[in-house]
């Protein structure tokens, strides 16, 4: 019996480490993408991960809030608009998560805003808001995201959509 | 004596579980009713829990913002002005909380704000900021809101009464 | 082996109890500065802790934002300009950290947002964010802020510095 129990707090405890070890990690993307540490940024993907990031208002022609793998969430960080935003002060403030942990996948949904200061009024405008979803995969390296959606709570449907999905 | 450190470690375990299951929970409020789930965000509550979710500017004559009971808070979600602001672009954003778990009851301390889209400005304003306490209860289903208090942040004293009451 | 297993298991239990316990009073922050709880806020601290808030614009002249010693976090909350933000409305909102424990000594990483009421636009600005560094000690009475530094993300290199380091 004592065997069981163990075994099952282990299996308890292994749970919880999951889930607080996802919220660590969700929690350390703002401070790398705010202090350009691209490297630390692009290693909490998986190498074939995806970021896609949804619109944004006064993007590049031809160009998308969509990034293929590990080393294009790397090259993000270190080009524009990135730099830009960095430069003339910014903070990408991750909320608390709703983690769900199921065997070695892991999906989490929470809200990302973009801050940027504002020198005009002194302050920092809201300048996006969006509905995450994450998608985590174990890995020998750990947990590493394998898919992250991002869509603008604009009012339009791919919000809602994106959040309903994640809920179920 | 492996006995008595087992139940101690189980006892720490549930602990653990309890926190962690009602920030998961805090988590899904803010995601549930800007997408519209009516059901989802009814369901955090117990049947005859509570919502009192303070004052704001613009609020209809002859309404309050509390709700009794999950049929209510499911109500609130279907109808104006909730719609209204998920239409035009809003977002539910509930801090990191302060859960403090006493055998089955708890009570978290935290802040929600309601950010809402401004075209004008191309960005969201932080309509609203309020002070929270969250009093849950442990039920077959898991754990309920037995009761959520809110109150605006904007320097009269209800809500400092309501965090210090809280953090006793 | 279960003697193995068993102490291993109360290693994993108290590292998670442990992180925990600093999210937790790092949640206690805010609602115990934006009461006006100055006890609470300064028992946070270790009795020799320092507190760098970093700058702000209409800082008093000869003033600075580095708080040496519980005590003086005390006096911080109980006096001007303190005083006056949340007699105007505002909210000290800290995120959801990056806390990495080593023994008995922790470093947390996050941002901290003032947000302050704006009658004008009957909302809130966000009228300083910073980047945050926690470094917690254990002690007889708990965890303790042993030192918290503020950096603005105002584009300055200071604020990239501080999370690079605490990422490290």
């Amino acid at each position: 019996m004592d065997e069981n129990r163990l075994a099952t707090l282990e299996k308890r405890v292994a749970a919880l480490e999951d889930e607080i070890a996802i919220a660590r990690l969700m929690a350390s993307y703002g401070p790398s993408v705010d202090s350009l540490s691209a490297d630390l940024a692009a290693a909490l993907w998986a190498d074939d991960g995806d970021y896609d990031a949804g619109t944004w208002a006064g993007m590049a022609p031809g160009t998308t809030g969509v990034f293929h793998g590990s080393d294009a969430v790397r090259e993000m960080v270190a080009t524009e608009p990135h730099q830009g935003f960095v430069r003339s002060g910014c903070a990408h403030v991750v909320s608390a998560p709703r983690i769900t942990v199921d065997g070695d996948t892991a999906v989490a949904v929470c809200y990302a805003q973009l801050l940027r200061r504002d020198e005009a009024t002194d302050s920092y405008r809201v300048w996006r808001i969006t509905a995450n979803r994450w998608e985590w995969t174990r890995t020998p390296a750990g947990w590493k995201v394998a898919n992250r959606t991002n869509r603008p709570l604009d009012g339009s449907e791919a919000a809602r959509d994106l959040f309903r999905a994640a809920l179920r």
